[in-house]
């Protein structure tokens, strides 16, 4: 984590076999082809690598696959998402163990925290654990924010390396922004938007870099994205960015309504990675379930549309 | 609304006296500033307004006040903001005989509505009101969001005119600007945002202007931004919005958790205009309450900082 | 309300011509049939009475009548809702003006306050309306729960006589009345359960009476409800209390999805009242929507299933 | 589960030594004390159990440690609460093979489920786990309510053996037990109310037991409030319950907005049981933090006045 990061860092997808093992072949795959698009790190274990659906062993599959076909290249993220924070630390421990370079840790949940009681955890985390840790913001699935006046606390005594921000709140992600930059901490403290479409718009506002789900799908759009951000063309950003958001239909191909809107966001990532035959096979985990029959023909007419077929 | 309402349109505030009473020479004064820094409408009536807080009489007080120091310069947008959607019509046809160009209309709210009614209540304005119609999406106040669905449906029936958007959700901007276009709609529905702080990502996504509340204590700074916008002066325009973003802070001098957000938000921007010297009162109206004894000193230094006083 | 209010206070429907104007009529029939059901009040201009959709001299004429034809049988309770402040304290004189017994008061929405500025609008309405206030805690409708804290503080001083609780928080409630004892408030503050599924749950916990939308359909069942739970006959009031839940399904026979919960509920309650020749028409106001076609023979079926037809 | 589970079961604290490790013998010690009071079961693991931040080797001594003690003389449920479906098996699994007598599950969370995975969820634990399942409604956990449609079919197809409502919304449960009797699913099918504030409602709507946390303080309090009830002495249930709710001022010894209300409530209970000498040591796991200084005066001033000390 130093120097800072900052890029386009794929949340990887995690490819199981029909038989719902991890399939590490179609994983190193799509290693490869994030780095090929020019990803500056990867992120493995995270939402969109269903790591709240995998058990331990296959969380550790995962991870040392990843690590393995990283080779160094680029720093490799893990997420450490756990119920239980004497879990989480124990996942901590095992990603330092398997060579990740950074762990995300989430707010604690089920048991709903008080935000000291977040603060202390991430303490713990990053004393027992021996990374650094990226702090995940993502109330959709934990139903806590990180409020600013926290995260700012623990950029300052350096518990966190950095922020994942998967709130969707662009309003307070300016004013964290803001308040880092007047603490000088924007030069040490990574902000990551887990937004993927409004990524052109975090990163205007100062953000390092991207953690875009849908950037498994097309790592190529997210790299030519935050490359015309950071050469300050906006204007092709955001044109960009509006191609993305049309290939973003992918996750509505499964009703959302009708069958829960995970299995058909993800459902629908893994589809197009199957179409485009970066992976083998794309079931998901349970409790998610499969895309209906005529998904297939949606999935692919929005990759035709977008170029990627 | 024709041709299409694009810039900076202030919400504007409704100056008090002492007594309660619409301060109408306070808003003119509010009024002349706004026009000098280059608004291209006025919006009264809004939640900057307290036009939930006013009664009838003072409504018209504010809206014919408005019409009359604007005298054909810009249009003027009113809102028609009420509970029961028999009075929201009266206060459009109000507003009509008032001489404004456009109604801002909110979803139902008290009695929770299903989408299909908020589309016919847009309707009914619509055809019953003789004004073109703005939506007006504001979840935190009516509890309800618009869904794309609806939006676009009445866009393209020429129900609505437009939307402002105070929802805070840029990925749902950004799906429902793609669609807009994806229709050609584009070109004749106009997309402001009521965004504060994210208003240049929202103009970067293709908004066509924005309605920002802290614009009644520094129009000339987001007139910058709009302008930096529209020249592809991304960086700059930016930069402008993180000033803006520092300013913000007057929305919490009251201490927002002690004393309620609005009080603070709306005591914050009063406070400033009346240390800037424009109105002669900072009341705002029950069960709004004052700002404490010591927040002056506050507004006073953010002022200083923002390059204001 | 001296002494305390106790017993079913059923929450009126206002009926409608077809025109959408109150049918004074059908009004007066629905008042005698509750009367002689037995209710201790009625309540005007509540929720299940549409207030929040009907324009003043609506709700005037609703009140006028509803005072006339009760001629001083059993006190007039009148909902005093609405969005402004000023408005509130309106409604509160007028009510004062045409002979009411007390007015029922939701905190401040639209505006979300905080609760100190909630207690605030309390006292100014109990200090110039020249009614006994009635808190109504409704928070699905207005967004914000009445805390117990300052509901205590009402209660102690005297602003509050009451509380109208539709908050479906038996627990919150609960508690609330252990406290209400604790201070001998018990036997001066009357609660009124909002409840039409949990009134003998309620009534177990303490609370002093029952305000059902359903008693509009079945005064006699929520009046006999009552009289099992005031003879301590706790298992009669329970079976009486699922009798009464059966025929609740009057409220899904729209199908709450499909067209909004609200017009499904009261589109039932109207049609069964309709069906059972009480009100002329079973019309809506606007934006609720009709019920379909079909659930008349619903509406038909549940009410002959409860006894009714 | 056969006969259906009736009557008091309580949710089983954790005792944890100073250094966080399980405590038998105080475990065991608060098995017994529960079992003297007339415990119709015992449920291990679930929220009150701080099951959420065990590890695996935990909660195994837990369960292993409740089965010894108990010996038989009452059924012993085990939370089987856990964030990846594969893990819920396999705690299942682990509960099978350690006598348990059936397991408690919640909805999937931090993935949000679509009810159907929901139901495909308790199917497949139904099916690979080899014992009874019982439903956990606790939304204030996981995120999601348990809807009335998907209990029912569970119910029907004897997928689930029962229900603990942990979701404080009695309406939704008098509908359900209604629904319930309607297809005569009451007689097999057991509903256990979580709440510790309603217990007696739930029992007047027909619930079959009560799951209150607060029984590891008081059980007798509970059971005899249970047998009150069973004997249809409502009015002294309700008595009890008011005694009751008194002592559940324990919850609040912390200050649930300084620490978070998990810390302040279970906190208080391990306090609570500390004092009357049933556990070695207070001690809760992370992230949940110890009571303040002081709150010990009114732990024990609340036990005396509820005559527990």
């Amino acid at each position: 984590m130093t120097p800072i990061l900052t890029g386009v860092v794929p949340p990887l997808c995690t490819p199981l076999t029909p038989a719902g093992e991890v399939d590490t072949r179609s994983l190193g795959a799509l290693v490869e082809r994030v780095l090929s698009a020019g990803a500056a790190a990867v992120f493995a274990l995270g939402s969109s690598g269903e790591a709240a659906l995998l058990d331990d062993a296959q969380r550790r599959t995962v991870l040392a696959t990843v690590v393995e076909v990283v080779a160094g290249r680029v720093p490799v993220l893990a997420g450490a998402v756990d119920m239980s924070p004497a879990r989480v630390l124990a996942h901590a421990r095992t990603a330092a163990a398997l060579g990740a370079d950074a762990v995300v840790v989430t707010a604690p949940f089920y048991v709903v925290p008080h935000p000291d009681e977040t603060a202390a955890h991430f303490r713990r985390v990053r004393e027992g654990g021996g990374l650094p840790v990226v702090g995940y913001d993502i109330p959709s699935s934990v139903g806590t924010k990180l409020d600013a006046r926290t995260v700012l606390a623990l950029a300052e005594d350096g518990t966190l390396a950095g922020l994942k921000d998967s709130s969707g709140d662009l309003n307070a992600l300016r004013r964290l922004l803001g308040a880092l930059r007047e603490r000088g901490l924007h030069r040490t403290f990574s902000v990551l938007t887990g937004s993927e479409l409004a990524a052109d718009a975090a990163l205007l506002a100062g953000a390092h870099g991207i953690v875009p789900g849908l950037g498994n799908v097309d790592p190529d759009g997210y790299v030519r994205l935050y490359e015309h951000a950071r050469a300050g063309r906006w204007a092709e950003a955001a044109a960009e960015q509006d191609r993305l958001a049309a290939l973003f239909a992918l996750t509505g191909t499964g009703d959302p309504a009708a069958m829960g809107a995970a299995s058909s966001a993800l459902g629908g990532f893994k589809a197009a990675l199957h179409l485009l035959g970066v992976i083998d096979c794309p079931a998901t985990a349970p409790p998610l379930t499969p895309l209906p029959d005529g998904a297939g023909a949606a999935v692919r007419r929005i990759l035709q549309e977008a170029g990627l077929l």
